[in-house]
């Protein structure tokens, strides 16, 4: 299990020379602000970007009174650290994840299904309830969908995630699916984490349009204590600045989850950029970055798709992605 | 010179079929919205995310009535696009700039520019004139600063890229160093762009904290109308929701930079991120991404460091940094 | 009802001055931006920031070619605009909800419910089921607290609104207030806009943390279209830069919803600024702004609630909240 | 002078009460996290969103063992707060700053002079340098437009404050007018700060599109350190999420400048929010919200103007303003 303590605060003891401890902290990769204490101590105020420490190293450092921390307040997510997840983190190799935004028919989720699997994907996705801004568009074909999507995954052998959007059908996409899928607009939908955990299934959670990375593990921490098996955090792009890109994508939160809090970690890049030409080049820096896998949407005849067509790769785009990760991936780990 | 035309709105001839148009269009990657017509027509307004087209390829698609783009704002940023660069995008290898935050001293900025070679840089950078958010904050040795970077950087065959902050200042900056880096701070800074611009020396330009790429774009032509050599775009970082990293680093848009607008790029690693443990895994993300080249702080002893001290590298962190960019560069060129 | 029509696009003739078109445009308060056509024509691309204007009032100026709009996404919410709303928007004064955060004992409720009447509010609000960030946080009393609401809301006539946050719990939530509370975290939750909707009681609406005004629009459409009686739309500050306060307070749309739009919207400056000393000149400053009313957080004794008793007011605090916009109120309208 | 310390830590003694001083904590308003300590105390971090309070206040309540606070970074702008500025913040009236974004014309510009007087201004704003996004943009007539600026804000009996965009031009601007305006682009822009400084001018310096208040408050520092009569820090929108409005206006901000820390503060609706329709309640609104006055940008003929014209207001819409205004701040104050 990873230490998840966050230094805050260090205090100086009266007269010690405090530019030298600054300096220490500024050595680890700390970044202090020095902070005038009521009863003539000192101390430093550390900066949240800052490198990860164990805090009581530093208590032994002459002149330094106390140091805190916070403690963490996810502890069930600290847990599931550094753990085996053989479906999720396969140590052999880059997780692919591709499917169509929605599960339009037996015959479109089978030839998805198809793509997926010679591409090289071990898990298919796809929409049979989708969530959609506006409450006329297609909102997916619901249990049916969800039967066509099980069985194109077992003729490819694949293994299924969908995505969870009503704590009703809790136990109907758990019966169907390996995973289930909680979306980005659903990230704070506490309710809706409680159901899904207490299938006892893996949880694919999508990264919300706002949320910081605490936000994020706490609302994984919701669905662990429901029950979860795992959650496996997805980073889709944040609400940004960009007009050019669909979304903003912030691999350096995928490093930190990966590389400091040893989180299982995937990034979707297909609603990231939402752009055809940059899934392939951005997967493969999501590879480099740490993620265990990305998660493509593709699509037979991505023009006639029923939602996010645009932004839907066809097989040749799909088999672009999968060798550009596999070129990668070797270098990489 | 890569065609900077951004298709914007397509109309559609009275009677044609939409719905048919639409699914060609979302074939294509664009994301359209449909629009009423005042005549009766109807129209498709573009989503600026969507990916390049050339509209006139469009114009003779049946039931389509007009294709209209925005012309581009920065021709003369369009022209460099593709050019060899080959101080900046040299062909055979990955470009690494190194230095530190602050020119300190003679003896510091040696050891700097000998590490920075050993590592396999072909730049040297350093601080001799420091924006500082605060005015009490050390500003930099100025021109002595200068003159210590130029002799570092011969003395280790490295060429030397330092900031401009002040219009009066561009001439001896331009006499010193190879390139001149504007800030983050003063991307907008007219002025100074100008300035630096009426050297003709190649100009690194920073991304503003809130800057679209269309910004940063227009501050590029703002620089080579004024006469750069040319302008290197360089990504370190927006202001973002995170506070566990120091910014918020925008690699799809380093990837656009490149892939669709043929522009030299680079990646500045250390500023975006502030945490040493993350450089070396986000600079391979930015080579993967696109990136011609990454800039990172380095210091012979960090936290003895006069600014930013807490994000420089050592010897061994640049040496970290310098392999895995070879590791991945191969296999993703 | 107001017209939701939003010019988007303005295709000139062939030959046309368009400089002079231009003008007029601008003349109206629109963002025109020139369009290169295939054909020869040329278009202004319309900023969305542009003064509302109806299309069609365009197309006889001489040299347009045609206008396009974007068609409304949400007839419903645009079918209440300017409705009455008799509990919402009295004509005669500013509406004032007040309550606790969360709803903790009879005894906690009714003291607020006394505070909140003796200032003016006519309706109380106070949390039964919280949603929390952290899975171990206090959620609220449930259906308990909803009693001891509904007898405070009673005993001191006031109307009663309390959050839902989970579909299941709908029926018993409408049946105990007179209004529906949905909080940021769910503004997109479907499910519950609909499980919420199909009560028929009006929605106090939230909006999500990053939710652009689109988004918030389309939400309240799926209640409508749930069948909710009416939806009220309440500002709470997004996500922002700002450490200072504790989200960032948009008056600015709170304009546009009342003064372009129509619609019934309100404040909670107490989660937007975070701080008991802002929140009065807030409040004023939003019924200035448009706001039809404020929702405020109140407690007996703020030290000792359960949840964000940081910004509740004592009533001392309500007291200078309510004569504040009593003074404001008279001017402004 | 105010008081700027920052409450940022408490600690406390071995075996206190944590839960009793947790609660007095949120008494007074403050949002504290507990921290854990190496030595077995505890601590509490405090959010920067915390009510503002004398630290040393706080060392007498038992059980807490020291307290911790921020020391200001900006002496001099805390010794200008509660200053009289008898041109920025008339007690007996709010303060109208109008005027065209570009003198373009003597004839425009004693147009807009006299527009001005008759709606109740005290200052005359037009800009002579303009800095353009785009190079080819029109930039202002220079010196020129200084003199014409001059001769009509002096007809009418008006002060004129104007942009500066190159240190090279700050005696001239100095000379020609009353107060030096430092536009957003520019707010980090040091050199420029520093030249505005010498002349001795008070400064009119706008919030940068992605300035926290401390960034902001810190410019500030750098003009009086380099020896400013006075910073009036102006509030023009910040980037946002809103397509809506063309800037997010952030009034907590403002209500925070004024009220928290005595500073002098306007707005400027007219760039926050580029919609002549909001530009009156937006003036009104940051009137209540604590604003000194608020800048707005008006031309004798709107659809004419060389700049920003879909955002100016006419001889009526300004008449407008002005009314909403002195209606409101009889209320407010």
């Amino acid at each position: 299990m990873k230490d998840a303590k966050k230094l805050t605060f260090v205090a100086i003891q009266m007269g010690a020379d405090a530019a030298q401890i600054e300096a220490q902290l500024k050595g680890f990769g700390l970044w202090p602000h020095p902070q005038m204490g009521a009863a003539g101590h000192l101390g430093f105020a550390i900066e949240p970007h800052s490198m990860p420490i164990d805090p009581q190293k530093l208590q032994s450092i002459a002149g330094i009174a106390d140091v805190f921390w916070a403690p963490s307040a996810h502890p069930l997510v600290d847990a599931q650290a550094d753990r085996a997840f053989e479906d999720w983190s396969p140590k052999q190799n880059f997780l692919l994840i591709a499917g169509p935004c929605c599960v339009e028919s037996p015959e479109q989720i089978g030839r998805s299904a198809q793509m997926a699997a010679r591409a090289g994907a071990s898990w298919l996705r796809g929409g049979a309830f989708k969530p959609r801004t506006s409450p006329y568009a297609f909102k997916g074909y619901g249990a049916t969908a969800l039967d066509w999507l099980r069985s194109a995954a077992d003729a490819h052998h694949l293994k299924a995630v969908t995505e969870l959007v009503a704590a009703e059908d809790a136990a109907l996409v758990a019966e169907k699916a390996d995973a289930i899928q909680i979306g980005a607009r659903n990230m704070q939908n506490y309710a809706l984490l409680k159901a899904a955990g207490e299938t006892h299934r893996p949880l694919l959670l999508k990264r919300g349009m706002s949320a910081s990375l605490e936000d994020w593990l706490l609302a994984g921490e919701h669905a662990l204590l429901a029950g979860a098996e795992a959650v496996i955090f997805c980073e889709r792009g944040i609400a940004g600045l960009g007009q050019n890109t669909r979304n903003l994508l912030d691999l350096a939160t995928v490093a930190l989850l990966k590389r400091e809090l040893g989180q299982p970690v995937i990034v979707d890049p297909s609603h990231a950029v939402g752009r055809r030409d940059l899934i392939p080049c951005m997967a493969e820096a999501a590879c480099v970055a740490g993620a265990d896998g990305v998660m493509v949407e593709i699509h037979p005849e991505p023009g006639k798709a029923l939602s996010d067509g645009s932004q839907a790769l066809d097989a040749a785009g799909l088999q672009a992605v999968a060798e550009g990760l596999k070129r990668v991936w070797g270098r990489a780990h």
